[in-house]
């Protein structure tokens, strides 16, 4: 895997949001060559600047710290999402809305797979950087819930069917790229993401509304299980039906 | 609230798992007799020693570090939990287990409601506490998975369902822990805690596990619409127990 692929894809530049500092992202370079080669501990801030061929200052001009450069794009795209979720139309269906905000983490992934696979093994080895990771997974979370609370915060018990829905949404969320990053980015991350997403939803999804003229009590169910004599099947169907 | 409320009460002493060395209490209380004067940051491993009256390295010998003397229980709750999961029928309804390993967490909490509250005031304060708090909810997390994977780990999408199912039992538990933990401790622990593992088994619901010595294509279904004509409905079953 080439150093270059190691830095993040900048975007097409259409868009002012997506143009980053090329110092930055020389930083981020110059962290992940020097944390392949030598291993992410055995590898200082001072070590990074001399590579990049910049001071000290200027590394923490971007980063707060060693372990923000290894998560250089999550907090532009926590404010992505929680601007998305912010202009969220008032009839959205909310569980299908914080999906729809959970995509924007997979498109971060997908944009520059060989720097996302990169930085799973990377993350996969030190512990301090799976802490970092669970606390940016908990932020996402946060902002799942917080949508959630304000669109169900009015029902009955809205706010622990928005913390339960956020943390189901997210774990089928990652689910889904943790399956995407094992294939070394090989599989189809959109296509994994949705079936995944879809189960989500099914599991909290607005029961689907049945068509106009028809009531629920208008269909009768029987299940019987294959070896039972017929007569007896018969019977339960015409029972059933009996009471029309 | 007294000092002697923030040591974790000892159990009954009938249950010999239930027995804690002293020496480890006494570190507890101390650290959190300090933890509330001085704050969190403020306060040394030399410091809770010098007032527990030990040596450094009998702290070190109970707590790999000052954050694991603010969660003295949660290794044995884990275990607890692991003990549980592992014991259990193979006919048990796997989505009811893992609530019933969830609560097991909060009987920890319950077990001494002013020092879990304590606790929770102290975490709310300190970033380095509400990381490490992220990472050991996420190895309950991790238990619960990997139980119902081994549960469903057949069945299609069984990872997938296993993860969602793991993270929205432990975003239930949570919510009600929580509320719980904000009223000081007053409200009904155990009953908040039914309510809300109730609503995540309901959008999961009874995952239905074939009884052993049959397999799914035991059980036929036939879905009518009320009015449909009654010879029309029995067509539909014989051609269905025709494959038999």
């Amino acid at each position: 895997m080439s150093t270059s692929s190691a830095a993040p894809r900048r975007g097409d530049g259409t868009d002012a949001a997506e143009v980053r500092p090329p110092m930055r992202e020389a930083l981020v370079a110059a962290a992940f060559r020097l944390f392949l080669e030598r291993g992410y501990e055995q590898t200082t801030v001072d070590d990074i600047v001399a590579l990049a061929g910049v001071g000290r200052r200027s590394f923490f001009r971007y980063f707060p710290s060693k372990e923000d450069v290894v998560f250089p794009d999550h907090e532009r795209c926590l404010a992505d999402m929680q601007a998305f979720l912010a202009r969220s139309p008032e009839d959205a269906d909310p569980v299908r809305r914080v999906c729809d905000a959970a995509r924007l983490v997979l498109g971060m992934y997908a944009e520059n797979p060989a720097f996302s696979v990169q930085r799973y093994r990377l993350t996969k080895k030190v512990p301090g950087l799976r802490a970092y990771e669970l606390s940016v997974v908990w932020r996402y979370e946060r902002a799942l819930a917080e949508y959630l609370r304000g669109r169900l915060g009015g029902r009955p018990d809205g706010s622990l069917r928005a913390d339960v829905i956020a943390a189901a949404v997210v774990a089928a969320h990652n689910n889904a790229l943790r399956s995407w990053l094992r294939s070394d980015g090989r599989d189809d991350a959109g296509a994994a993401v949705d079936h995944a997403l879809a189960y989500a939803q099914s599991a909290f999804g607005d029961v689907p509304v049945p068509p106009r003229g028809t009531s629920p009590e208008d269909v009768v169910v029987v299940a019987a299980r294959r070896g039972t004599p017929l007569w007896q099947v018969l019977r339960e169907i015409e029972t059933a039906f009996a009471h029309d």
